[in-house]
């Protein structure tokens, strides 16, 4: 049930077969189908979710009464709220599933338990983390000296496949325009 | 010398004496000079920096012949470009700094022996780039949702004494606005 989840803790860390009987028992499994939420909106989040299959998007609500995409996630990625799950303080944001999903999830009160039993999560959670933050840093430079249009064709060509799993609406409150936008830039490439 | 380092490092992990021993064997000091560069565009990323005095900031160069400051660090924070110094490819920044600062650092080629000989630092590693990463994505929140007045009041109230430590352009730039739109905002503040 859990092999997508070993496999990829295996291209980064070394878990002996005890190792991974230690682990699957902190693992749950939940099954979600599209639009359910892990995480709402004014709740402290509470795991630290491993997608083993299908798409999550993190936004929050604006003033303007709309959705703001700020993350999203698939196939082997985690997802959370890190300020929420860190200071167990109300989280901003809402995690939804964008497709029918299958995930892994640590709860934060058996999360420190579970580090200490293997502390190869460390490194692991250090290796993904380290890349996780020089995305967003990177997305940061691209949100500032690209145009829209750039955004737009370099997300197109950086993640070909991800673009025909999401809704034309999504992308376009991630890349931080409206969906007309997005459609202007769609039509003038066809 | 390395003081500030060790007192930060036992914030988060258990460091023996015999540790800090072996962790100051691997560690290198530089001072600088305000404006001098530890990494410049086009060449690859070799260490991952500690400030213990002073204050940095990366940036890129744009098409249009200004800097584009991404990210600034401060006294106890750790700058690197983690895309070059994690796959030792060119990278796109430049890292400098903003006033006389003295850093301690770790280079790339012996990070995983030391890794390997203090695993704690795995986890000192988890946690800080959690946050780090945590407070990239409210940075990209704010960005997209809040006006570049917005903005500014609230790194204004949030970060106090850094406002007084950098340049108005180099704020402005890390912003994602003109030198001219913050003087107008602060005029109209006073």
């Amino acid at each position: 049930m859990y092999a997508p989840l070993l496999a990829h803790l295996r291209k980064f860390i070394l878990l002996s077969e005890a190792d991974e009987k230690v682990l699957l028992s902190y693992l749950n499994y939940q099954s979600l189908k599209k639009k359910d939420h892990i995480l709402t909106e004014g709740n402290i989040c509470t795991a630290n979710h491993f997608i083993m299959k299908g798409c999550f998007r993190m936004y929050n609500n604006t003033d303007e009464g709309t959705e703001q995409i700020v993350q999203f996630a698939i196939d082997n990625w985690w997802i959370t709220d890190y300020n929420s799950l860190d200071l167990q303080k109300p989280s901003i944001f809402n995690i939804q599933a964008v497709e029918n999903s299958e995930i892994a999830f640590i709860k934060k009160d058996v999360q420190e338990e579970l580090f200490a039993k293997l502390p190869q999560l460390e490194r692991y959670f250090r290796i993904i983390l380290q890349r996780a933050f020089a995305a967003s840093i990177m997305r940061i430079q691209y949100i500032f000296n690209q145009s829209g249009e750039e955004r737009y064709r370099h997300f197109n060509s950086a993640f070909p496949d991800f673009i025909q799993r999401v809704p034309q609406y999504m992308l376009a409150s991630y890349l931080g325009f409206t969906p007309e936008f997005l459609s202007k830039i769609r039509a003038k490439k066809e």
